[in-house]
């Protein structure tokens, strides 16, 4: 059904996202998996094409389209490919927000030309080891110390931070032991920093082009000037970041979910015309008509959600419901189509193979499903 | 989130819906149900107050507002008060567009102010003894003979078929042996011509205020200005409201799934401030958590294909989508929500028992999930 | 696959049943269910053909043979023929056992051979309204006066209450503030007493030859005599009999799904030779193989439990895994099935709507799914 | 519950096995993970520990009992220990079988000793490129030359054939048109004749211990004498094997989802004594109680399979049966299992990674659900 969500500007830039992931990416992608990461120069890139910085003002050299519908494209043409864009994804759509809401003046100055030319990378720690994605748990501490906060703790499931110029830490200020999310503060720390230092790359299922790393902070002197925001406030930031965070998943979570299906039938109508015997069997048919109804579903609550997001209405209770009813229709589709694939569903050289691996991390991050419930199930009064 | 389908004007006849059902729905419903159908003045009351010609040209007393939505806010407004309209879906949404397309000047004369008041009741009747809804099976003949066609058969499924004082047939008028679809005409039957008689009132699950019945024509002498539309031309009539009659499902089974989810929330509140223990515990949320999020993307997809029938653009395998996953959904929504309400939930005096009765007919009936998988999967090139 | 549960002695009175359930129910199990219940001839007819009394000592008039294998060839063969025995599971499966353990000698005279012959219904009452299957919630009180408790109170739910001559009812004889699963005592109440009321008939969605009513407990004086076992005992007695009661739940869902599954199979080949066109597709096909592998799956951890229960050897945990498992099963194989008689599906003529409807009950009664979760939880440490 | 399956023999065999898991398979798997296969010192170490010829005669060396329980627990405790055995099972389930059956004297006395050794690795070529396991389709032909077959074709999906030093291969011998499943015959290749090479290894998604590797035959002359069996009688003898090969399948996947079940148990506590918030909720809880129900009616089937392959009667039906119920409970089990690992389970350094990566071919090799579900079908007479 016609979507009602991109004017010609977006499939303007739909057009553009395409080629250059035909040319760019697919060639070198089997690449980069191998590698673990993205390179510097993919980012730059994209950086002098103009599509990392959409969204930052113009006079700091970006495009001055703070639109959520370019992030859209980016990952929908990615996957139509049977590829994604890694880092990129969490860069423009989890990171970004952070520097575009609360950097100040020199803020902008110092970080936002680097943002939008692809030189500096980013990345955001929160999660630490043992505590999930629980910000109470948070024991990394920055005490203020003069014109600088002293930094210490550890950090885990970094996506990006393999490469990260700079990395916005989560971080406790302050002890109120009535709430504990109360007293936290966004700190930027910056690659090179006296005591930053990188630990483990954690190898993954899936989504190879993503570096996830470790991260540590002995003693970092991170400068007052390098705090984003106001102290105390990270945790509202946060919240306030959380919903669009997880469309970004939702949204990739459909677009692949897609691109299973797009593959599959396409696979399906090959081996026909090579006469396999049994290849467009009527289970075959009816698995598939199964998944284009629920894949049509899910498309239709995401693009209802993008709408509401890029209207600024989006609760947090219903972008949880976006994001558990997507992955969950990922899962299952992604599932499904590889079946109909047979062995060859089984080698990672088939992209319904990748596809799979990838697939099962999206009802993990960005908060589990069962996160989603808890959230959704407070909405009803529950 | 906020639903795009629906104006002012729909918002305000919601109003007047909400107000009847209210009123003389709910207080009757149970008696209907033992009934086994609607009392005629229930038609002639709803036709009293506007609701039955909403779509019917002013100059024979209708609103002469087409708009399916109308039809939607009837639905929805019955299931938020866990009630349903019974024949009236039908009477509307099924076989009215059949008038309304193909009725000649004389028989819009003749019928049109009845069917505004609610006088003249109606039904269509297509399904066999044995073949299912396979149009291309069907036995019932008619021969033309001077005025009239002589009508022999057997019909059987027909809603509404009691009371109906218009009955829709469609008969095989000539036989192509290349094409058993070719041949078939709409013939309008007249109650009280001879050799009409209605057979048994079917025994069903649920959907009680609708009736179902067998019928049977014997030499039935059916004026040729009773045809609807051309002879030979009913497939293609056919074929072209079968999305519409798809749709009317699958507004259903989403109304009657948010109406599950509603129900049961408050029930589970209740329970709680009650005291009972447990009514509210992690698995009672989550369980109502992910009930919520199918129901909204249900509603997602829903409202969107709505609009693509509004603009007269909704495909046919579109509207297999919808209905396939809208009655799927439905099914496991009620499915999950009775289960919360123990053993009250099998007790029809509870309204989610009804919910759950009602719900299993929906995956069947206007084309089993079966077929819409088969019409998906044409579409999919398969 | 073989199954190793039976003995000659077993597919001896397996053959006797057959004939009893083919000329003494099938002819009238439409109008017993028309009745909502047995009639009291049927149970005398068993009791006269050693039925009833199979697990009753010898001297009793019984067949003094106890092993429950014999209530397992029961309800099989009834679900072989698509009815179910009602009533006469509930009172040998669930209420003989209290009669065998715990009858005193006194007892045993006064009941045994009634039970045997026929002549003596029985329930036992437990639930209470609004509190569900937990005990420790039970407020119907027994106060000790003289050679007498006087009991007062109300229960629901009560399968069998409407012609019980012998209500076990759980009562409680004294308050541990503590421990409010303490002080609970079994009373024999008897048809006729003064103060026992029955009240309403529950209606239900299915399962109609079996009763279900509520009763009133208003100051009934029940004699000392008609204590079953010890005064304060009864939730021990209780958390005995759960499993087996739990079993004969799943023996019925295993017979009642695999019933389904014989009766889909056999329509289907049906309407193959009537040249339905798509009787037996591709889909029709894999369904039911889905389906034969979950109940062939079903039946072999019934079996594994029917010997561990007939060697005194099944645990709590172990039946919670089996109802749970077998009572799902049996869900998802109705509906499955169902949905491949298409419309005729939805039609109570046609047996498997019936099981459709008896079958939504099986997930609920004698402990729903979540209190099976919690018991299995809890044996796994958690 | 108490399985029935086992003597006091195989227990002894288990505690074997346990302690050869233990101290020669966990401290290296990750190291032969990587290598993507078994070293030959470890069947040769198996070998002399006499658990590769338990079923082999003991005049070559063997153990003298062919009792496929012996396989059973070879399996099940590799599972327990988060581990496979890799290709010790093809080896041992499936390859072996057709030497005992087919080899004659010749054969028996050159191969049988290498065989129980672990000097001589095997493997079974089957499938070939397009084809998938539809055995009508082989194209790989042996041509009768005096004393030799000359063998061209190609093969892939092997497993096992990296490292064989003996390979069965299924060629055609002889066509007859009315009747491609005629003519085929088994021949074995040695390693080093000439005309013989293996191609690509196939990287796989998991089950990453298997080789799997793609042959080709250029001319290969294949003595008579390496024929095993009769010429033109390999369907049959693939046909009698296949019930075996299906069990192996499920004898893993029920292993395996056990071994999900009891590491996300220990998880789960251990997550709850170090005081991570909700790591036993309520929803933990009745996850895992699920998973645990399941997987006991998995085991339940899979025992009675067992002990009636173990009496030779087990029919093909019901191995397929057994082998779709198994390998879908597995499926379901270690995706529920991974999910309340959070993050964790998305690390192939956690073994329930490795589990979901091996969990997936399951459903796909030794015949896919989809033909599984064909077999059961034709034996429901559909």
């Amino acid at each position: 059904m016609r979507r009602d969500v991109f004017s010609a500007a977006h499939e303007d830039f739909r057009e553009l996202v395409r080629d250059v992931v035909a040319e760019e990416v697919v060639p070198r992608y089997a690449e980069w998996e191998k590698a673990g990461r993205l390179p510097r120069s993919f980012f730059e890139r994209l950086g002098a094409l103009g599509m990392l910085g959409m969204a930052v003002p113009e006079e700091y050299g970006g495009g001055g389209r703070p639109d959520y519908r370019y992030n859209v494209v980016l990952q929908e043409e990615a996957a139509r490919a049977l590829v994604t864009l890694g880092t990129v994804r969490t860069q423009l759509d989890v990171v970004l927000p952070y520097f575009l809401a609360h950097a100040d003046r020199g803020q902008r100055a110092r970080w936002f030309p680097g943002l939008v030319s692809g030189t500096l990378l980013t990345a955001v720690a929160m999660t630490e080891p043992g505590t999930g994605s629980d910000l109470a748990g948070i024991r990394t501490t920055a005490v203020r110390d003069a014109d600088a906060y002293v930094l210490n703790g550890a950090k885990t499931f970094i996506t990006g931070g393999l490469l990260a110029d700079l990395v916005i830490v989560v971080a406790r200020t302050s002890r109120d032991p009535g709430d504990r999310r109360a007293g936290l503060t966004l700190l930027v720390v910056e690659d090179g920093m006296a005591g930053f230092t990188r630990g483990r790359v954690l190898d993954k299922m899936g989504i190879r082009t993503q570096d996830t790393v470790e991260l540590a902070f002995d003693g970092v002197r991170v400068p007052v000037a390098n705090r984003l925001g106001e102290e105390g406030r990270a945790f509202s930031y946060l919240s306030h970041n959380l919903p669009q965070e997880r469309m970004t998943v939702a949204v990739g979570s459909v677009a692949q979910a897609r691109a299973a299906l797009d593959t599959t039938v396409a696979y399906v109508k090959e081996r026909e015309v090579l006469g396999t015997p049994g290849a467009s069997s009527q289970n075959t048919k009816f698995e598939l008509a199964a998944v284009a109804a629920e894949v049509e579903a899910a498309q239709a609550v995401l693009d209802r959600a993008v709408l509401e997001l890029v209207d600024g209405r989006l609760s947090g209770a219903d972008a949880a419901k976006v994001k558990l009813f997507c992955s969950e229709t990922q899962a299952r589709t992604v599932d499904r189509c590889l079946q109909l694939f047979g062995g060859y569903g089984y080698l990672p050289e088939h992209p319904i193979a990748r596809l799979y691996a990838d697939a099962r991390v999206t009802r993990i991050y960005a908060g589990t499903s069962e996160v989603m419930k808890v959230i959704i199930a407070k909405s009803l009064g529950l």
